[in-house]
C-alpha cells in the first residue's frame, strides 16, 4: 500500500464536530449552522463546511509524503512537505464556496441532481503555503506564463481518494496555465489553515487554493501536479460544474457543450436572523449576512428588505480587520481581494415579516431576482436573492 | 493659442455621418441606428458612437505634439508622436460603453439626469497603438507595479477639452498603477482605429483605450499622463460615474461615500427586429443582437424568448473570425478576451410577439430582471433583461 492513499472505506475518517449539519454521511458532506457563519470573519476549521467525495485519505508518515510535478515541462520534481516549506511562505485570505451552496432551495422549485445544501457550504479561511507559481519555476516554466516550452495550457492537480463519480480513482481538475504563473492570482499549495496544520477533512497533509474560483477547483489531498495541453479530463471538469439554461434537463443535456465552470458570480445569504425563527414584530431586527463575489471582485453593497423587497436599506459592510470606512476601496491595504464580506443592518419589522437581501458587486453585477430564471440541472451557483 | 487645444465654441466640428441619431448637439453625443451595430463584428469609425463633453479639441501641427508623462515617478519625458510610433505596436479588439448605454430605458421608469442614449452607445473597434505599460517604462516604472518609488499608486489621463462639468477644464480619469503596468491589462494609447489613424471625434492624435472598463476612463485628445498617489479628483471620477441604489436621489446623494467605478456587468441587447417594428406574426423570426461583460470575461449564454420570458431559446455566438465552435472558450486563440459577442436566435413568434433577450457571462452573473431594481440616480449601467 502506498503511503499516501485513499482508503476504500470509512474506517479511518477523523472526527467531526457535533454541530455540523450532515448533508450525507459516506462520503461526509455538512455545513455549520448559518449562525455560526457571522459570528467571525474566519471561519474555525471545525465550522467550515466538508466536502468530500470518497473516505478522507490517510497519510502513513509525512515523511515519506512527495508531490509529483511533471508533465509538459522541461523538468520533474518530486518534492517532500520539507522541500515544500523551505519555499516562501505566502499567506491568503479566501472564502472557498461550494458550487452546491444553496442548492436545496434551487431544488425546491424545481428537483436538481446533487447533495443538498444550504446556505453554509462555504467559508472563509487563512490559508499559508508555497506559490503554485514558485514550484512551477522548479520545473522550468517561467510566472506569466501562457504556454510552456513543451505545449503546456492547463496545471492539472490530482489527489489520492478514491470517488464513485471516477469510477474510484482520483478527484482532479486544472486551471489555466496563466492563472497559474500568475503570482497576483494567489494560487497556492496549502499546507497550514487558519495558521494551524491543514486538518485531514480539508487535505491533510496538502491541497490548492484557487481564490475566487468554485471550491471544486481546489483540490484537496494533492498528490500530483500535471502540465497539459488541453484542459483536465475528470469527471468534475467535463460530466459536472457546467452551467446549463433552465431548459436543459437530464434527458437532452449535452456535456461537450459548455466550459468548465471557473470563477462564480456575486452572492450574498441572511445568516440571523434565520430562516423561520420567531420575530415578535416590534421594533427594530439586526439582519445579518455574507456577501462575496468570484474573480477577485468586491462588494459594491447589501440591499435588505423586510418587506419583501418593496423597501430597502443598505446594510454596513466589514471585513475583519480590514473594515472600518464607510465602503471598501479596492485596493490591497483595504480589502482582502478574495475573501467575503459580512454585513449587518437594522430595520425595521412588521408582522408578517419577509426579509429578502441581494448584493451588488463592484462590477455593478446582481444577483438574480428569482431562483427560477437560473434553475440548472446540477443545482449550482444558486445567487437568487435571499428571501 | 497652444498647438493642441479644446476650443470654446462648435466652429470647428468635424463632419458626422447624417445616419447618427443626436443625442445632445453640443456637445456632440450621437448613437448610430441599432441595426448597424449587428451588421459587423467590426464597427465603422462613422458608426461607432461619439460621446464628447465639449467642443472636439484642434491639433494645429501634429510634428508639435507632446505627451507629457510625469508625477511620482523617477523621470518625466515628453513624448512626440513618432517617438510613440516607435514603441512596439500592439494591437487590441475592444468593445467600448458608455456607462449611460440604455439610459433612456431606465429614464422611462423614473426620470434620470444624463444626455439620453438608446442601445447604440457601444461600439467595437480595433485599436492599435503603444502599450501604456511601455510608456510607463520610459518614466522608470516596472511592469506589474503596484506603487512606485515615489509613492504612485494611480495613473491618470488629462485631456485638452474643455468640459462644461469641470468648470472648463478638460475632462480627466485615472487607473489604478497596477492595471496600467499589467501588460496583460491591453491598456494602450492608440492612434489608429480600425487600422485608420484615428478620427478627431474618436480622439485625434492620441486617446486611451481601457479595455473591459465603462468608456469614461479611455480618454480621448490625450495630452497628460500622471502618476498620482491616489484616485483622480476630477468630476468624473468624484461626482459622476458612481453606483446608487434606487434610494438614492438628488436630494441625499452622498458621492464620498462610493468607490468609481470602472468594471461593468453582463449585459445585451436586441438589435433586429427593432422594437415597435412591424411582425407579421407568422413562423420564424430572426432575433439579433449584442452582449457583453466587464472585465474581460466573456459570454456563456444568451437566452431570447418570443413570449416575455415563458420560454427560451438559446442563441448562436459569434465574435467575427474567431467564430465556428459551439460555445467560446476562454482562450486568446479562440476568443477576443475584451470584445462583445455577436448573438442571433431563429424563434417561433406568435402575436402580440414579447421578445425579451438576456445574457449570462462566463462567471455566471446574470442580467437583471427588472430595471426598477438597478435605477440609479445618473442612469447608468442599465443591464436589465432587454424587452
Ligand atoms: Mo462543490
Ligand atoms: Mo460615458
Amino acid at each position: 500500500m502506498e503511503v499516501f492513499h485513499g482508503p476504500s472505506t470509512y474506517e479511518r475518517e477523523p472526527s467531526r464536530h457535533p454541530a455540523l449539519k450532515i448533508n450525507s454521511k459516506e462520503p461526509f458532506n455538512a455545513e455549520p449552522p448559518v449562525d455560526e457563519l457571522v459570528r467571525s470573519y474566519v471561519t474555525s476549521v471545525d465550522m467550515f463546511y466538508k466536502r468530500n467525495h470518497g473516505p478522507v485519505p490517510v497519510l502513513e508518515d509525512i515523511s515519506l509524503y512527495r508531490l509529483e510535478v511533471g508533465g509538459l515541462a522541461s523538468n520533474r520534481c518530486s518534492l517532500s512537505m520539507d522541500a515544500i516549506k523551505q519555499l516562501p511562505k505566502h499567506t491568503v485570505v479566501a472564502t472557498i464556496q461550494c458550487a452546491g451552496n444553496r442548492r436545496t432551495a434551487m431544488s425546491m422549485t424545481r428537483k436538481v441532481k446533487g447533495v443538498g445544501w444550504g446556505l453554509a457550504a462555504l467559508g472563509n479561511g487563512i490559508w499559508s503555503g508555497a506559490r503554485l507559481s514558485d514550484v512551477l519555476e522548479i520545473v522550468g516554466i517561467p510566472k506569466y506564463s501562457r504556454v510552456s516550452a513543451y505545449g503546456g495550457k492547463h496545471v492539472e492537480f490530482v489527489s489520492v481518494d478514491k470517488c464513485k463519480e471516477e469510477n474510484g480513482g482520483p478527484y482532479k481538475g486544472s486551471i489555466p496555465l496563466f492563472q497559474a504563473t500568475n503570482p497576483e492570482a494567489d494560487v497556492i499549495l496549502a499546507y497550514e489553515m487558519n495558521g494551524e496544520e491543514l486538518s485531514r477533512d480539508h487535505g491533510f497533509p496538502l491541497r490548492v487554493v484557487v481564490p475566487g474560483v468554485l471550491g471544486a477547483r481546489s483540490v484537496k489531498w494533492l498528490r500530483n501536479i500535471n502540465i497539459i495541453a488541453e484542459e483536465c479530463q475528470g469527471f468534475f471538469m467535463q460530466k459536472d460544474y457546467k452551467m446549463f439554461p433552465p431548459s436543459v434537463d437530464w434527458d437532452n443535456v449535452n456535456w461537450g457543450s459548455r466550459r468548465p465552470l471557473m470563477d462564480f458570480p456575486v452572492q450574498c445569504a441572511i445568516c440571523s436572523p434565520e430562516d423561520g425563527s420567531y420575530l415578535d414584530g416590534k421594533g427594530k431586527v439586526t439582519v445579518k449576512g455574507y456577501a462575496l463575489s468570484g474573480g477577485g471582485r468586491g462588494i459594491e453593497r447589501v440591499d435588505v428588505s423586510a418587506d419583501g423587497g418593496k423597501t430597502w436599506t443598505e446594510a454596513k459592510l466589514a471585513q475583519g480587520p480590514k473594515s472600518g470606512l464607510g465602503y471598501i476601496p479596492d485596493d490591497d491595504d483595504h480589502r482582502d481581494k478574495w475573501a467575503w464580506v459580512l454585513w449587518e443592518a437594522s430595520i425595521e419589522v412588521h408582522l408578517p415579516a419577509d426579509i429578502v437581501a441581494k448584493a451588488v458587486d463592484t462590477s455593478a453585477n446582481v444577483q438574480a431576482e428569482h431562483v427560477e430564471t437560473i434553475w440548472n440541472l446540477r443545482g449550482v451557483l444558486n445567487n437568487s436573492w435571499h428571501r
